[in-house]
């Protein structure tokens, strides 16, 4: 890992290492968009080929139902199964404290104002399930959506070698209530569920990670249907801030697991102290030789860097120029440090949080912005589920006391039968 | 104005009659990618030289700063000052009261999460100013953005024949403490905000209406750089559902109102009353021969369409499925037909509540969803111009309460690092 002193660090250099490379792959845009408008022409059709093609699979429908879910569900090994509920309790917990009751305002006398919440009626969820399934992306996804009260929640996630679903998503599905899994992975997923076909129902959002294909599929989608979508996505990241009062191997175990994502994965140290930062990365090399993944997150380690500051402040100040989608906050001082975050995915604070507490069971999500998003985007929450409608009620008195503001700006925008909807009113009145 | 009668309409005729248009006009989108790349290599020469083709300007300078701002300001006339600060001051009290601290949650104990408000540090307002000059969007963007605490706040608006801005602008700048006025319009301004110029900031989030061309480079923009947009945006449109309580005067001004906004624009009228519908078609002729910009509005009333229904929970019914940007429900009955709004941009209630009195003055914000985009979407708000973060945080007891889930978790996601993360705190704690 390659060491950057702040100090040492002119303007463009800082920005220059905050980076991170949008795709702009011509070969994916292509690949993607053939895939769409096949799925988008063809249908189901298109689906059971891309099946055979990409996951070496003859499906004989494109989805499990109920009954097979319960079936492949029993088979959870119970270890797992009390793992997923207290995850799903936590992150419902969560969840559910963010559906607030907005009061009704009256912004003058006579003229009431307020919101109301109304499920996105439609949404669909991918769970990718490729080099690894992943049941927590499943909870973080469904228990907004059914806390949301969504009305049709379509899951796709590409089949297993058996045509099938795996035990975790199987059981994850039963416990939400969700009564088909689509056995649909990829590019082709996201056309389904934007386009519609003869199995898979059309939705209004898409939600879930996904690797380049899923993200350009997304946001093709995106400029081209009604649909909407999470937020754009690129490789997952990490930027701890440490200082004397962390331990080195709690940060090396940090940045690891951030690392084993993939190649393309960005850990980032920054810290006040550089005995911290040597110890680390002796850590890092210790730890990484027992993993399984290492070779992957060997390459991940080795693109990534670490920053030394003079002090948290400056490491704050690096943080919120790099705007990353998980920040540690791996010190006793963290309190102080609040305040002064601008930009960021979700925080971890202490030394004994570490991101993949927060990966699986703490209850806040894990869909986050990634690549610098944080400076504009949220994370996945309740609110992306969600729309929230306005409303307005003006009395015979309200009506007399707006009247001739909206008269006056009508005229002043050159727009006469705007005012007129106001002063037949009042003539009336 | 066409006549369906919703009895008589299959589902596809249904869904036929909602259909708006998407932009796939393959020449707007060929003019707006020569002109966003001109503005992304050649900056502030690009911008001068669109002002010259565009607007017929020989701009000196790409903006007018504070002095400039308040002589222009001083000569606004004192009724229109009036109506300004009073819709001023109703946006403000609406929006002020979106802004709620949200309390921290013990997910299991040991285990606390919450989310922070962080303003998006930089955001962007476009002001169309070409046909119409807008103080109202102006409002409706720059109150919530201050009241969110956006540090850098870049206003775009095309220059005025006189080569600045026009007295609305000027005092609502002044009001919202903003010292410059980027004089420059089009899909070259969204260019400039999103890319930046020598002149005119970079930011993180565009805002704000416009024609084709700026929707179009917004669309642009959001698919092939970092910078966000609030919303897809089509041409306006109003349902207006009423029954035989509601006055056909006041709902031809507001299906009027509605039209006067360009050809494109869709008013629609779903009434229970044969009667009602007759009355007010025979009011839009009166009405319409008054009004200064009646071509355009005969065009869109041309273009539009009423529905007859049995009752009002069947317009309620269509009204869903259509999705309008406003609904306005002229029924002395609005109570009942609360709960089953799915999916609408902003509501108007009763009968003297026009669509006019929330686009310029009643609290509600009035950059809402268009073309069916009401199903996903919300309206914009305090919401728009912040992210929220996640924060987590957890004790020795916590880690003992969550780490076997976490444990488990990532192990059968097959992430042995995360795991690790979790096991070398347990050890140690």
């Amino acid at each position: 890992m390659k060491i950057y002193s702040y100090s040492d660090l002119s303007k463009q250099e800082i920005e220059s290492i905050c980076l991170r490379q949008l795709e702009d792959d011509i070969t994916i845009q292509d690949r993607v968009k053939s895939i769409v408008d096949a799925v988008k022409t063809d249908g189901d059709k298109a689906l059971f080929n891309f099946a055979k093609q990409f996951d070496q699979v003859e499906l004989a429908q494109l989805f499990i139902d109920k009954k097979e879910i319960e079936e492949i569900a029993a088979s959870i090994p119970s270890e797992a199964k009390a793992a997923i509920d207290t995850a799903y309790q936590n992150i419902k917990t969560f969840h559910a404290a963010q559906a607030k009751k907005e009061e009704k305002i009256e912004t003058m006398p006579g003229v009431t104002c307020w919101r109301e919440t109304r499920a996105i009626d439609r949404v669909g969820l991918y769970i990718p399930g490729g080099s690894a399934v992943l049941p927590s992306t499943f909870l973080m996804l469904g228990i907004p959506a059914t806390l949301a009260g969504c009305k049709e929640i379509v899951v796709c996630s590409p089949p297993q070698k058996d045509g099938k679903t795996n035990c975790y998503l199987a059981y994850c599905a039963l416990k939400l209530g969700i009564e088909k899994i689509y056995l649909v992975g990829g590019a082709q997923a996201v056309a389904a569920m934007a386009y519609g076909t003869e199995s898979v129902p059309k939705v209004y959002k898409i939600f879930g990670p996904g690797n380049r294909y899923v993200t350009q599929a997304k946001q093709l989608i995106q400029s081209t249907t009604m649909t909407a979508i999470d937020m754009p996505a690129g490789p997952s990241e990490v930027l701890v801030l440490a200082d004397e009062t962390a331990n080195p191997s709690y940060l090396a175990s940090d940045l690891l697991a951030q690392a084993e994502h993939g190649a393309d994965s960005q850990t980032i140290l920054v810290s006040t102290s550089n005995e911290i930062i040597t110890k680390t990365l002796e850590q890092v090399e210790i730890q990484l030789k027992e993993l399984p993944r290492k070779d992957v997150t060997a390459l991940a380690i080795a693109n990534s860097y670490t920053v030394l500051v003079k002090d948290l402040e400056q490491g704050m100040e690096f943080s919120n120029t790099y705007a990353p989608e998980h920040l540690i906050l791996s010190t006793e001082h963290f309190e102080k440090l609040i305040p002064l975050i601008a930009n960021a995915g979700s925080v971890f604070l202490g030394n004994l949080t570490p991101e993949s507490a927060g990966d699986y069971a703490s209850g806040t999500n894990h869909t986050l912005p990634t690549s610098g998003f944080a400076k504009a985007y949220s994370g996945v929450s309740l609110d992306s589920f969600v729309k929230k409608i306005t409303f307005q009620h003006i009395s015979p008195k309200g009506l007399e006391n707006i009247g001739s503001t909206v008269e006056v700006l009508a005229e002043a925008e050159g727009l006469r039968a705007h005012r007129n909807a106001v002063s037949i009113r009042l003539k009336n009145n």
